[in-house]
């Protein structure tokens, strides 16, 4: 039999300041520091990060894990109100994902009175959910920086399921010199292949099966593709056409290339990457999901 | 007879990891940091910020002047081209005022290859310069911010002949939360009551004799606020007028809450304080100035 394991819970910041001088304190002590943003309602997914994170500073280093529904990231007709915010549940998460310090601040702690600056990442922030979602990158890079500031000198660990999200922040945290190594970790999927996400949740019984279409649609697509399908318009069909069949509405199914999101010529070449991008409502919850064709294997088990 | 003063050579740094990490060093030594950035240029206004950077860090703390013509920050039309780049004389200047590192980078390394990030201050940009400088305060508040996390906490003394910038500065590191105390300087005067300015170099002699209507426009209107006047259209008529008298244009002359640059009721309160803050063309010159009415006296000698 092995020891039982035993399990500290985490220490939960409040104070912006409080999490600055915790970080400072660490690395003045020589720790590194692993940095997880998230807004909470934590899954698998979340975990996993925390674990890379742990993994890469060490036993000694701290792991942190900020707990923030930002609000200038969603429009006026998202789920803002309805996010899922479940502060004690999730600290117990992360006290079995070993996770040292959670910073959990308040709207008005991380928007102070008077707040009027934003900070925005232009061409990276343009493709894909862009168009979709006006406003939301650039409330996504405010807040990051306001945490990667408050973190320090730190590594930083994003899922890849928000794909996009993760080339914002690096490119945004490269231009203002901010310390921090950007790193963006693989998607943790369920069994049946679709991405872990806090949004999932929303889903009714019947729709938590439509949405397999999303990694089935992306797996076709890397199945093209491992076949020696280089057509860009092609691809982007096969993804599409599986997408339509059961998705009720295709927001896009785009591919670009993967590092500055920047449009690809019409073939690639027969080693070219392509990240394969897709956002689709399931109901009226939306799910974006993707893939890195040349590089990823299909996230849906065949 | 005095002894003669020793005068060292700053220290001149081009990488801005280079710079980053020297003022780490000073933190760590348990040395606080002064830093004065400067498009370079310097005048006795800039020396006077970077004495008053000494007096705040103390004989053995480090004062750094950053030397950066910041290309985000000016206008397609106007003067980048032109302004006066002179580093080895500005790096002679710090000498003069115990300047101890001088940071020069150059464009290519504060903008490196396929940056897009962009950081704005919203509503303290929007009077005053901002409808005649589009895009200026952002260009401003982009290139600070990097310097800023470059610097790490420190003491940053900025001039108040640029009152809005200083007050855009001020938001923008409280609301990101760098650890900076923002310090607005008095503004330095010429003997006529010119406020000290890189750019007076391009007024000709005649327009430099044309140029004390700035200061005297401002003084009027002190000395109406002294003798009981709070009006604020009557205060900002009084200004008016005298600079339509010789400027060949007034782009602005107005006053505003002096912290958050709202905009004021029709008449301020006994002990109501403003900023006066006006803009005019002297050939093809523009210059700059103000004064808080209640707090200031008056910058022209009479």
């Amino acid at each position: 039999m092995s020891s039982p394991e035993v399990i500290r819970a985490p220490e939960v910041i409040r104070a912006p300041e409080d999490f600055r001088a915790r970080c400072e304190r660490a690395r003045r002590d020589g720790l590194r520091v692993g940095f997880v943003p998230t807004m909470g309602a934590l899954h698998e997914g979340h975990l996993t990060l925390a674990r890379e994170a742990r993994r890469r500073v060490g036993e000694g280093g701290v792991v942190a894990v900020s707990i923030f529904v930002n609000p200038t990231q969603f429009g006026p007709h998202e789920d803002l109100a309805r996010y899922p915010r479940e502060l004690d549940a999730d600290v117990g998460r992360c006290a079995t994902a070993g996770v040292d310090v959670v910073f959990a601040p308040s709207v008005e702690a991380m928007y102070p009175p008077g707040d009027q600056t934003r900070v925005r990442v232009t061409k990276v922030s343009e493709p894909f959910c862009g168009p979709f979602r006006p406003g939301h990158f650039e409330g996504v890079a405010t807040v990051v920086t306001r945490l990667f500031v408050l973190a320090g000198a730190c590594d930083a660990v994003f899922g890849r399921k928000d794909y996009q999200q993760w080339r914002v922040l690096d490119r945004m945290a490269r231009d203002l010199f901010l310390p921090v190594e950007v790193i963006g970790h693989p998607t943790v999927r369920e069994a049946d292949g679709l991405a872990m996400s806090s949004r999932n949740r929303y889903l009714s019984v019947e729709d938590r099966l439509r949405a397999r279409v999303v990694p089935e649609a992306l797996s076709a697509a890397v199945r093209a593709y491992e076949g020696g399908e280089r057509d860009v318009a092609t691809l982007r069909s096969i993804a599409q056409a599986i997408l339509c069949e059961r998705a009720d509405k295709v927001e896009y199914a785009d591919l670009r290339e993967p590092v500055d999101l920047d449009e690809l010529p019409n073939a690639l070449a027969a080693d070219g990457r392509a990240v394969l991008a897709v956002a689709v409502r399931i109901g009226a919850t939306r799910l974006i999901d993707n893939v890195v064709l040349g590089e990823e294997r299909a996230p849906r088990p065949s």
